[in-house]
């Protein structure tokens, strides 16, 4: 069995990712830290565990964790993991980081776009980019892997084959994504309060988003490029999910059908991703799944293609995936633990 | 490998059905009915079986199904099982029924509340009632098993404590529930539009719901009684969920503590049940499981006592209870391919 | 013009009163006290307002607004507008109070419920009780009016006629309300946040809510007695509406023609309050409006009356029922700049 | 007092326009036309009515209506009104019509978009678009207005600036739009049921959506330009509302204030018209209004602007628009019976 520590088990991803973990068949949870629930039971603060667990929310001592574990899971806020992690520590457990510290190997990005300092610059080279599909080969041997974000992921896989096959200008690429309420994390706010939220929609962080370097990073590695893509979240009132639109200029003529082939065969080997023809991805079928569906349409009236990707956000966005990394990380099947159905409706 | 076949697969319920099942570590699915879809792949009616099963949908023929599985589902429209099913059919396999026809022993009751005749009444008597916490040892030697309905089974479990300790006035029970829109099929109708039932809440059906003479049924088992109760089914803007609450008069002088140990003792050996003391159920906490989560409360100033039950409609209350009715039957842990936490926030 | 103050302008309450008085056509509004906003533009808080008004909001001074003012608007926590309201300020302005601590005659019920002294107990006995079907006569020479609770408004109004009538055995009485969530006010909480509240309903406060006192009394003066009832509220994942479902014992036979007749009787000059007859209320029609719609059944089996009355608890449950209330008191048509028809579906 | 016929009642829009029409001061609805409902009472389809009017719904005879009215508005599915209206109709009365038959001025477009043959080319010259913000003076002296689609009004409103000033490259144009559930009527279908919108986001008919046409036609009409450009619409679990995020690549070197200022001036004599400056729309802070939010962000990094539009899909992009045409062509203030604030959170 494979002992696994959460620090940050409170938050939706962090719980989202005890839930899969404790169902997981090669796993132990052995410790759950959380500073704002330490000492209460995680039963009492996300009542489905009534009666499942008696495992108690601890303040996170990560060298402890780190020398009864064999892998940690971080789900903290920027700028927490990047302080605890030493080089110390990953010689006793393999680091699975949810949070964003990591992702951008340019910490003048990083410092840019977060506005803070970068705390631990000399891990930045070492820590692996977690997106399973693309980074698969360096996940097997990693110690520290940086799990994508959730606007990230979906982004990115619904780009890859466009920007490896030369297919798109790239300066000409727009992601409209939209996002379910989870996504903005369990903080009481005003804004995310339900009659805030509820029967509405809107756009926030136009251009601004920090998921954006971190998309043009991993889009840039496919063709050596430099461009600048243009992305905009909205907020939708449902739970779960992201649904993005990639648009881009077609810089080749290229037919519906050789454009599909070339999505088939990118990800022919993937369980994760499905590439769903003629019938557009809705939420509503990756929910709860670490699926992420992606079709596509090309417009001929003005030459481009538009590229659909969905995913769950918690799950194929956070924690889903960070279990998909620790699966390739412990040589199990990647699909352990993970294989959800969707189930529908819900 | 328990063979199962599946009628009426398309259904929400039969859908959930379909997905526990194709994920039970002892099952293999070898025939799905769907007259409305027969010739259909199931990934296109529910795409959340994308790239999962290549299974089609059928006409059902129930000669040809009890042939070749072990088990056969039923979740259908009622009057259309107590058609199909006869002695030669149970010979060779075993049923269970997710509809209503045989869950009313007294085919008087059953004509008066379905307004229609009932096609086999010899089966009645031997049809279970496939309540797994109440009617656990006649399940396991059953042929016909005759699944509860969504708010029957979180009422009967949420009551039956009560009446076996003769604990209150059985006249005075007010069964007041609420359901999410699952609840009322799949089939295109004005009132379930989004637009209709969105951001609304209304009662239906009061003392007329079909479920009533089934709660009664079942309680009147407890004690011998003959009373009747009043059942008010409400619909509430949400996918998934039933929460019950449920009013009678204390006729003895009880604490809350002695209440509680009541439930606890009641349900003590029952995985599926789970009671959760002074914090009430909400529905949030179940839904996606098969977990019927019962709290309580004494009102001193009325004397009265107020039970509080949750389920999700489609598991518990419909899929997963036939499932468990299934592992019973084949002498599997009860648990096996349910064991679901709740996924939450979804 | 009539010139009104609102003081707690920037609750839902508030903020909905101050979007009718902005439209009624005998209404100039002088004067918006928020605390928490206090030198914000209204059209900044709530951006509805955008290019229609440039009032800000002030530190509320009650004793510049009483001389500016015919009439303040309060809607306040309860604790708060007790401390504010002297015999000085009702000589000089009429007081609409939305909040609660003029509701209870008895203080010592007050502070029963309220668990804190009552700071006004003087002025308990002036207070009117400003449910205007009800008090009309009272509400037209006020000088203080209490505006009922948004529950309290819906359930005293179906309930009246059976007990002024003499129907029912009053201590029989249980009343199951269920509310949208804006009843629980603006403030940022977790158990009203989207992802909280959404795609679930719950109980809570059972037996234990602050306005059962207040229905009590108020149904209590119809007959003299001194009943209790069980009032229950739940929380029902829609931003607007109330629905309550009044169970009670009939004493007398009666049949659900002769019922019916009652209620038509008893509201007969009642523009607001809508009998629906056969057809039972439901929220969405009343949403966005003053109405109070009221239906019942009648079952037969358990010889019980079941009322459903449903209303906006936004605005006949709080700010538009208040502007019913000046309506009364400054001689105006009662329906004057509430007679809004439902917006649906909205 | 001007006289109104109304056919197609019934549907989302056409009951949205009798509730306006009802409540507008200078207006008496004399016929309400609906196939579907004929000889039913309008207050038993939409029970908002309740107690409000007696009115009964007929089967619609244009040739009465257009004697007896001075103004009729048609809210039908495309196809019929323009088999429905003649030179001898409009003779008599004036004609407002919701549906699409008359907005494209070439009848090849329509009939390449409708898949249809259009049926009264005559007409298609006299028609007025009824876009009233850019059509006024037409409308004043217009027999015939063609009352604009609901995600072209939010659309051409938020592009329009934008091509009159030439600011931006035409051919780059992208209109990434998200509606309600209500945009796609009262029809009973499968897509549109409860449980199958709720929670979930999807993207439809990219790049065929049949206000793609419309659009561009009135775009044009500002610079003569023959370009295309790609709308996408979504559909979004609420009930009312579109946001339009309108895409494209500058072409001039423009601040952000300078841009701003294009917009305040363009709009600077438009009620309903809200631009928004730095605070992006959001649906909630329309919903129930007439109002078209207007706001923008440049992205310096791609050199884009990003125009954010948002209506109510029934008032500004249906009913309240074809209200405030009526206004001007009968010469009223524009604002007569449609000057609704926002009520807010509903």
């Amino acid at each position: 069995m494979i002992k696994v520590s959460v620090i940050g088990g409170t938050g939706y991803a962090g719980q989202e990712l005890i839930r899969i973990l404790m169902r997981h068949p090669e796993v132990e949870v052995v410790t759950v830290g959380s500073r704002s629930f330490a000492g209460q039971k995680l039963s009492d603060i996300y009542r489905n565990y009534e009666g499942l667990t008696d495992i108690l929310c601890e303040v996170a001592n990560i060298q402890e964790m780190a020398e009864k574990s064999d892998v940690v899971f971080l789900a903290l806020p920027h700028g927490l993991a990047s302080k605890l992690i030493t080089e110390d520590i990953l010689k006793q457990t393999k680091i699975i980081d949810l949070g964003a510290d990591f992702r951008l190997k340019d910490a003048l990005i990083y410092e840019e776009w977060y506005n803070t300092e970068h705390y631990n610059k000399p891990l930045l080279k070492e820590a692996v980019y977690g997106l399973c599909e693309i980074h698969r080969n360096d996940i097997k041997k990693a110690r520290l892997i940086s799990n994508p974000g959730c606007y990230t992921t979906c982004s990115i896989l619904s780009l890859a084959p466009l920007i490896k096959n030369n297919i798109i200008d790239e300066n000409s690429i727009i992601i409209d994504a939209k996002s379910g309420v989870t996504g903005a994390g369990r903080g009481a706010m005003l804004d995310f309060m339900y009659s805030e939220c509820n029967e509405s929609v809107k756009a926030y962080k136009i251009g601004e988003h920090r998921h954006t370097p971190e998309i043009e990073q991993e889009l840039q590695l496919f063709n050596g490029g430099d461009f600048k893509l243009l992305f905009t979240p909205h907020l939708v009132p449902m739970n779960r999910g992201i649904l993005a639109l990639c648009y881009a200029n077609l810089k080749t003529d290229i037919t519906l059908e050789d454009l599909q082939d070339v999505y088939r065969d990118f990800y022919k080997d993937e369980y994760f991703v499905r590439f769903t023809g003629d019938k557009l991805p809705e939420t509503r079928w990756v929910k709860g799944s670490n699926f992420c569906d992606i079709g596509l349409k090309i417009d001929p009236r003005t030459n481009r293609v538009i590229v659909v990707g969905a995913i769950d956000n918690l799950i194929k966005g956070a924690a889903g995936q960070a279990v998909q990394n620790m699966n390739i990380c412990f040589d199990l099947d990647e699909k352990t633990g993970i294989d959800f159905i969707t189930d529908f409706p819900i």
